[in-house]
């Protein structure tokens, strides 16, 4: 039993060094990704739990120069974009299942918000598997966190069909920078006993002392005239007024593609 | 670069030994999680990408009889709730940066369904690092798709305010069972090149032939007095009328959490 305890416990910590020292990677090298490595990854990232055991999602690949510089403008030209030799655009898809049950005599029902919320989890979940994995393989990722700003723009682009919605993106490479480990909160701001603790202001002094503190942060709020580093990002990055604009372009979407009446 | 290839090579097959082997695990021994444990597990987590490394996410820990009793009947009673020592339940958290925006002289807007999105996407990929992580240090864990089904139910147990809404939950222990693999889908049937490809009647019949002729699947379509597995999964386990009803009860629920106008 101390033995097997202590297996397991080199094992934990064999793992974790890997994901201990991730750094998103937007910088690729000209080395191209071999299809088998792609694929391999892939098919051992479906092991990932879904709904039903139903894999609610798809992966649309794309390698093509032309591809990329259509799904660019979606991404708001960020350079990774083109600059990665793959790009992932992972989908929540019902529509895979809703023609296996029309070709079977089944009454499919997933036009509705609920069934976009499970294949969207299914994808999201898949995805970070894949992350994983292609990390732990010596591959560079970014996470596009724009899919669902513009998701009408990838809709186009990649032809997606009725009840097929983009959910993440990911520009794959093999790095040609190693960025520095970005800053995280301290866990107990994030982790609850029991219940959920409404943090107090005192709270948010210390779990957000170390981000604020940090030279690059502060550089950031000297340079855009701002106070607070909180209103870089609810003033700048992420404002009430672009949300509530994108909310409604992504309800659009949403309700074009099915998922919503 | 014959021996650095040769040496990735190994790691990824190291790696992926892990993930071809994992099964959803229900059955948990009277082993505890240490504490210790769980929130290194928890924190390394955390090393996951977020929007704007913001973290939108929050944990809570259940552990307490009374608590997994709280839980289990928005999970349908399933034994799982009650019979793990752990029971997370991860939640889309738009309250901490909400609030930190509030005492910094911020003016945060993010009562919105691209917020909850953003938010639901930071919880569920930092989940599924958990997820790989706990599975590779010899935990096993079974991922409840319940949590959105009855969410109220969830919110009103651990006092989740407004802005936190829970998109997945864990129950976490140390395994009691072995359960077969299960079947996965052909990787070309959720992975396509360059644009979707819909999928034909023929396309259809080859990507479902392996789970169709499943022992146990077509011992399922027998004792429903079904004519195909695909009408196991539309005309009993999630059927149109379940799906409207619990996507009405989730747009309240996101409504009162303030997620949705």
């Amino acid at each position: 039993m101390y033995l097997c305890r202590r297996f397991r416990s080199r094992i934990l910590l064999i793992y974790m060094e890997t994901i201990r020292t991730r750094r998103t990677v937007r910088q690729y090298s000209g080395r191209d990704i071999e299809p088998e490595m792609l694929h391999q990854l892939l098919n051992d990232a479906a092991r990932t739990q879904t709904m039903g055991n139903l894999q609610l999602y798809s992966v649309i690949i794309t390698r093509s120069t032309q591809g990329k510089a259509a799904l660019a403008p979606a991404h708001f030209n960020q350079p990774m974009v083109q600059g990665a030799p793959v790009v992932l655009t992972i989908c929540a898809d019902f529509r895979r299942v809703t023609t296996w049950a029309l070709c079977r005599k089944g009454n499919p029902g997933y036009d509705n918000l609920l069934s976009f919320m499970n294949a969207a989890t299914d994808a999201l979940l898949f995805t970070q598997t894949f992350c994983n994995l292609a990390e732990e393989s010596g591959l560079g990722l970014c996470f596009l966190g724009t899919t669902i700003y513009q998701p009408q723009a990838i809709i186009d682009a990649l032809h997606l069909p009725k009840l097929v919605f983009p959910v993440a993106t990911l520009t794959v490479g093999w790095p040609a920078e190693e960025p520095p480990l970005s800053d995280r909160l301290p866990m107990e701001s994030f982790v609850h006993e029991e219940t959920y603790h409404d943090p107090t202001p005192e709270d948010i002094n210390k779990f957000y002392a170390e981000k604020e503190a940090l030279p690059e942060n502060r550089e950031f709020v000297r340079i855009n005239n701002k106070e607070t580093l909180a209103q870089i990002f609810t003033d700048i990055r992420y404002t009430k007024s672009d949300n509530e604009q994108l909310s409604r372009t992504l309800s659009e979407a949403l309700r074009r593609q099915g998922f919503l009446q």
